[in-house]
């Protein structure tokens, strides 16, 4: 494998202004701005596939001082062309479409004749100045399955072909960790990666049975997406993506919600949000929007992302029946389901598990149905006293993902949401039935992940995990939170990062982000960004917990940098470069102390980091000198009498 | 018991401007202040002793809306005399000095004759306008046990003598929960504590063996301190402290470092500190001062404080040989014990388990020795080569803290400070020796705690807990944190906070806070309240897990408020009621909006928690009009149209 690297002499996070004035609220003034340019103290570098040649896997590249005589430290890069500065970012054109054509050369797919038109349901009869601006689509195909042709990752899995998108997150998990014998491997990419064992058999950590590789092979993920273990979610409609995979064999992934709702919002503030949340580290985003423009809005997002879009299509469809749960038909919603899957969404929450029998399982609960998926169907189901269409329908709407490959995120509309609903007959019920739900929708050549609770206190969560692998059949399970504890409105990150941990440790794939605004009202820019990064905390501690190969090796170097006093390096090598340096400033603003041997917490006479160094030095200059092993209560005076010469730690037996 | 409460015509949330401005630096506004006066939506009330009926224990209550048609909850509160309307605070004269003063009339404690005085080099020889003002302590006469009289709660917990602190912490844990066996339980206090089970054969929860009761008595108060598998850190000479207890049985308690060092901060910013974080919930507050002015800092602090206060004297006594580790002597440490104790402070660290052979076993570590009286106390028995003072005089070390009831934290001076260094041989052998020191503090007469790591990924965290019981004989654990990833510089109340919930649940008795500040530097306000905030969450996340039978009525409180769109409660109930409330604001502003049924998050049409009250709405109606029980296909159409004529659930066999 080929490494190109960006030349690093670019400007330091630059924010540049981008159109859409006209479409822009008056809105502070930073929420307007797209965020480009290289995040700090890294640089862009890309990893050429063998296989597919044309394949350019992106990693963030932090650099060490040379004192530090190691290797710089990649790391997984979500964030797409944005920090790329070679890339010019216009979002009135869109990202550029990166998917190979393969698919179309092998005739697999197919341009549809004549695409699904915009309707002026679709955003919510918006006109006028209340329309939000139509992205242009003009250059944008729209293409769908051939019938009697693979289409989807799974189906290709299944046929033994590894396609470039299994290719590319191969590449992408290994994080240029690259095996020993596999040819290829660079020798500059080895360093380090011998700090943490990465033999299965001594690894450091518990796994509760996932089977992680020490490198990730492409058979290694066409298998596993074969077995149902792992989804890549990319729609063919979605070219723009840089293929990612969600699998409790791989990396634990974090899902960013954003959209707007009918209170707040605009177009560009949600583009920002999505650009924003990829920039710290969300590997898939969800278009949450409800209200007017949703079509609109959606266009946009779709257009700028790099990552896989989830939406949740039950939100439109109801918009399309004026918010009248009663009216939804499955004619209205298979029309939304081609609507978005010809728009490029690259997974569906489709809570078919939400069935009539079901739903009087809620009716003694503290906080009933949360779910607004559920709560939407479990009306419906009360109203005509009728199975849920989703259900009754689920084949139908499995043949129509198939065709552009959306994936299927089945949602837990009946999760809890309060500590004291957690686990109960309901949320087990429809766990069970989304099992079911995952049989048929393989059957049907369909990617599938389960999504999960919700409100769960500590010692409640392992079973989630083990009913989830026992009912769904390994498939990726996708949980959000889950909150610990309900009494902190205000610090619903927290209560949910450590249940997130927790699970993400047990063996979800992935962990939708929850925000500081939960219950509250609509995150904005911060509060997205401070999901993002307590969610990149949770999900990188489950990592280190599972013992994955690669995932100590980031702790460690940041650690030898704190020890090392190296400030500048234990910044970059942070979640948030920026806000360590603010914090460390704020007491200690200036440029000399950046090289200090203390912080403001202990000053620089008590800190115990120098003394530990100090301590290390004269070990080593002990060893130096030839000093032999000695009692301890032999020839103390003589260790000291060296110690306070320059020597040092002399081994003692205990 | 009499429940007397304030009335809750207070001026809400006011911010009293407080003398002491002539030791005043200019930092921002805010932090010159020391905030008093009720905290949001709760009144205090006092629960009066039985046994002792000068006992008041305080309680935060918090009413909820007459809707709800429920009692208020009332909660734990370690806030003090400053959010109670009545008390005048002046911190100038300190707080009301409430310890009965039994002690002294049984002749169980003296005054001492002749206490030492204040030496110059205590303050670090600071003078002129760089010495902090001295606290007037002219009124405070110094006690100390008398010879052959019991002094400490663990030795009138082994003679059978049940303490008015015994009593105050017992009525304390129950959260006016109360025994209905007990005489005296009233009427009001029971309800709501029906709606989890309290029976522990039937206990929601996985304690881990620990032994929580349904109704704490002061019996069991004084058993578990008798055993050693509780403390109430509780010295003499700081009668303003509210007592309360650490234990696996008991609730789980949060520390709060504040302090200033050779860099930064002043007497009164310590003190707004000290406040500052018992208001938002400090159980016990250590004040880490380094750098001068270190004994009057500390009196402002104790002589303000109703919360317990620690402190680690090996930082003291090293200012007062200039910082140089070889220069230590017992002798300096043990005047620096005495001058402490007679302050007041209620624990010690001591860091006797960092024996000479020990240290060696740290050389390859990644982060070496990061605790600061760890590697300080490493310095010396190198540059020695001798054994460490702490312990070859540790018997010494009892005898002088029995004398006041100063209660040890057997400090873990060689806890891991990265990941990497989790659980290693250095930090087990200092455990074991801690073991070994517990007993001797125990047959001294000592109340004893025992401090735990640190940096531990969450598949190692439950060994610390499981070799602390059985190398420490259950006496209690006191954590820091621990972080589970190096990685997240500037987050690390997050990284640690999941650690710290996952411990507590294993049976840690006290969780040291960390704030977003630890390793860059000293934390300021937010950081002291993002810090005890967070830890308050961990804390109380553990209680619920544990299974302890008055946690989860608060979160089933506030659960049931936001069901019911009850948005003051929610705010009101939560840990951070000011927050909430701005955060809801910061999107639906408009004072309609907190009787609206609806967030921004979702907005009024789409919101799942009103379909869900719908829903139940309706299966109440249903179940009034007596619906028949239907079987799935049968009558469907006939439920339909009840449904939509304002019927709804009906209940269908699964």
């Amino acid at each position: 494998m080929n490494i190109q690297v960006t030349p690093p002499s670019l400007p330091e996070e630059p924010n540049i202004e981008l159109p859409l004035a006209d479409a822009r609220k008056a809105v502070e003034a930073e929420t307007g701005r797209i965020p480009t340019g290289p995040r700090a103290g890294g640089v862009k570098v890309y990893v050429q596939g063998e296989l597919y040649p044309e394949i350019r896997v992106p990693f963030r590249e932090v650099a060490v001082h040379p004192s530090a005589n190691e290797p710089p430290v990649t790391m997984y890069d979500s964030s797409g062309p944005y920090t790329d500065p070679t890339v010019t970012i216009d979002i009135k054109k869109g990202l550029p479409r990166v998917k190979s054509s393969w698919q179309l050369d092998r005739g697999d797919i197919a341009p549809v004749a004549n695409p699904r038109e915009v309707k002026p349901e679709d955003n919510g009869h918006a006109s006028g100045k209340h329309l939000a601006p139509r992205f242009d689509t003009s250059n944008h195909q729209v293409f769908k399955g051939v019938e009697g042709r693979p289409v989807t990752q799974y189906e290709y899995a299944q046929a033994g072909i590894i396609t470039p998108e299994m290719e590319y997150v191969a590449i992408r998990e290994n994080l240029r960790r690259q095996d020993p014998n596999f040819k290829g491997a660079s020798e500059s990419a080895q360093v380090g990666s011998d700090r943490v064992a990465t033999d299965s058999a001594t690894r450091d950590g518990e796994s509760f049975g996932a089977a992680i590789p020490d490198f990730v092979t492409p058979e290694f993920v066409r298998d596993e997406i074969a077995r149902g273990r792992a989804i890549i979610p990319h729609n063919i409609n979605h070219p723009e993506v840089e293929p990612m995979i969600i699998g409790r064999n791989f990396l634990v992934k974090i899902n960013a919600n954003i959209g707007n709702s009918a209170v707040l919002s605009s177009v560009d503030d949600e583009v920002d949000k999505l650009v924003w949340a990829t920039r710290w580290g969300a590997d898939n985003v969800m278009d949450l929007s409800t209200g007017r423009n949703i079509h609109n809005i959606r266009d946009w997002i779709i257009r700028n992302s790099s990552v896989p879009i989830g939406t949740v299509p039950i939100y439109q469809a109801l918009e399309k029946v004026n918010g009248v749960a009663e009216d939804l038909t499955w004619e209205v919603f298979r029309d939304t389901l081609i609507e978005q899957a010809e728009q490029g969404v690259d997974y569906f929450t489709i809570h078919a598990g939400v069935r009539l029998p079901f739903v009087p399982l809620t009716a003694n609960r503290v906080t009933g149905i949360v779910s607004r998926g559920g709560s939407i169907m479990a009306k419906w189901c009360l109203a005509h006293h009728k199975e849920s269409f989703l259900y009754e329908h689920f084949e139908d709407i499995c043949d129509i993902m198939r065709a552009y490959d959306v994936s299927f995120s089945l949602g837990d509309g009946l999760r809890p949401g309060s500590i004291a609903d957690a686990n109960d007959a309901a949320q087990f019920a429809e766990l069970r039935t989304l099992g079911e739900l995952t049989k048929i929708a393989w059957a049907r050549g369909c990617q599938v992940m389960i999504e999960g609770p919700g409100h769960v206190p500590m010692h409640k969560i392992k079973q989630n995990m083990d009913e989830q692998l026992k009912h769904c059949h390994e498939a990726p399970f996708y949980t959000l939170g889950p909150l610990t504890t309900d009494i902190a409105p205000g610090y619903d990150h927290i209560t949910s990062a450590i249940g997130a941990a927790m699970i993400g440790w047990f063996g979800t794939a992935m962990l939708c982000y929850v925000t500081p605004k939960e219950h509250l009202g609509l995150p904005d820019r911060q509060d997205v960004k401070d999901g993002v990064i307590t969610y990149k905390i949770a999900a990188h501690a489950a990592d280190v917990a599972k013992g994955h190969p690669a995932a100590r090796l980031h702790d460690d170097a940041l650690s030898r940098a704190r020890f090392e006093f190296r400030w500048e390096d234990q910044f970059n090598l942070g979640l948030d470069p920026e806000t360590a340096r603010k914090y460390h400033d704020a007491t200690l603003p200036k440029e000399a102390h950046k090289t200090a041997h203390f912080c403001s917490m202990c000053g620089p006479k008590f800190c115990s980091m120098k003394i530990s160094q100090d301590i290390r030095r004269d070990a080593q200059a002990q060893n130096d000198a030839g000093a032999s092993l000695v009692d301890a209560e032999a020839g103390m005076a003589e260790m000291s009498a060296k110690f306070r010469a320059g020597g040092g730690v002399v081994e003692v037996k205990v």
